[in-house]
């Protein structure tokens, strides 16, 4: 017989996720849908959450204070958050100190399909989803968190960027996508934009089907689409490739 | 008297948001909570879904077809889209031909903080939200259609992408953001990440609020602060730098 593999395979154990949040019950929300919400019925990865309001202090739970300096709204308390951060930690002992403490924040590093296939190779993540406001930044030295952005725009809350991160870890996990949800040739796989698809019917509303996807000349096919591709990330993204040309 | 403004105000009418979606019981899931869920309580904006399925060929109700040319994963069909997107221009046959209509997707423009203030500004749009796969090229010019990419990231579905560019427009309607959650000072607002923020208690953990905040000479925080701005985007990301100095 075979011994077991010493080897960490990513199938072996459930990936990890733990939201840290004011609005716990906006979960699992959307990530109970699909494949992804399958997946998490079969425990290929696992929610839990944490309730900033139950480390809050005092009679009214409070949670943030005035900005030191002056400024407008309010800044969630390093004391809050250090506790709910620990609480995190607690729940999984035997490996939740490996797990990595994400701030969801429009400040972070910005989130890349690069990004997304490092984490979804790890044991998980925590996440902290803020709100209207900033977070006191003692806490990001004070836990070894990560400020993450999904994108160059501002949310009333972390919780949808919570949303995207897991959704996009969990869908690379081994078994979640299905054939017909096949990872090849998607947008970023090999640094360029998606080609143009087309399916039945051949004519739609005057408009055809090129016709070199229907000569059956699979080389021709397959050197159109690379064109397509190219172009497509040339006139619409030129920072890809140039972030591709630097990286070869 | 006066006699009634002729000029648009946004706030006049309510920013219109219509998904067309294979999973409509997705919404308005997190868009009900927190301010942009009073929001849509109190008709500062609406939300419609179109199910795509409704618009489904034959028995099964099939949405979509192998590409053309060959190759993995499954395609929307142009006239199963079509008919949904014609469906949803009809809910609102006053105004609805002047909402825009944007296909969420990687392979789409970067959304910005400045086209989140522009489509805000607008009357609202529709949204189209694919599932795995690609959708059929030709409904793009067909329908007049304009893909957004929340990120450089794939998600399992369009419909997280949907909520954050929801979310990001309709905060900033008049009246949705109280004042502690200003949109003072916020990231991207000038063109720079935000500064740190502090807050009580004055010592955590052993480390302390800088000194200069609590200063009280106003000035001196100002400048502060924005240097810690300027630092922290040229350390992560100097690419907003660059873009800020070359359209200056």
């Amino acid at each position: 017989m075979t011994p077991p593999a010493t080897t960490a395979n990513p199938s072996d154990h459930p990936w990890r996720s733990i939201v840290i949040t004011l609005f716990p019950e906006l979960f699992p929300g959307p990530l109970a849908a699909s494949v992804v919400g399958q997946a998490l019925e079969n425990g290929t990865w696992t929610l839990d959450t944490v309730a900033i309001r139950d480390h809050g202090l005092g009679r009214h739970r409070a949670v943030d204070d005035t900005p030191a300096g002056g400024g407008a709204g309010m800044v969630m308390r390093a004391d809050v958050l250090g506790a709910a951060i620990d609480d995190a930690r607690a729940l999984y002992p035997a490996n939740s100190s490996d797990l990595p403490l994400l701030i969801m924040s429009p400040r972070g590093e910005p989130l890349t399909q690069k990004m997304v296939e490092d984490l979804s190779k790890g044991p998980g993540a925590i996440l902290l989803a803020g709100r209207f406001e900033g977070i006191d930044e003692r806490i990001i030295k004070g836990r070894n968190a990560k400020e993450v952005s999904i994108g160059d725009y501002v949310l009333s809350g972390g919780e949808l960027a919570a949303y995207v991160l897991i959704d996009a870890c969990v869908r690379l996990r081994p078994g979640v996508l299905g054939a017909t949800e096949s990872l090849a040739h998607e947008s970023f796989e090999d640094g360029l934009l998606e080609y143009p698809q087309y399916t039945r019917p051949r004519t739609w509303e005057g408009h055809d089907i090129p016709d070199i996807l229907l000569s059956g000349d699979h080389a021709k096919i397959a050197k159109w689409r690379d064109d397509k591709a190219r172009e497509l990330t040339k006139h619409r993204r030129p920072d890809l490739l140039t972030d591709k040309s630097t990286t070869k």
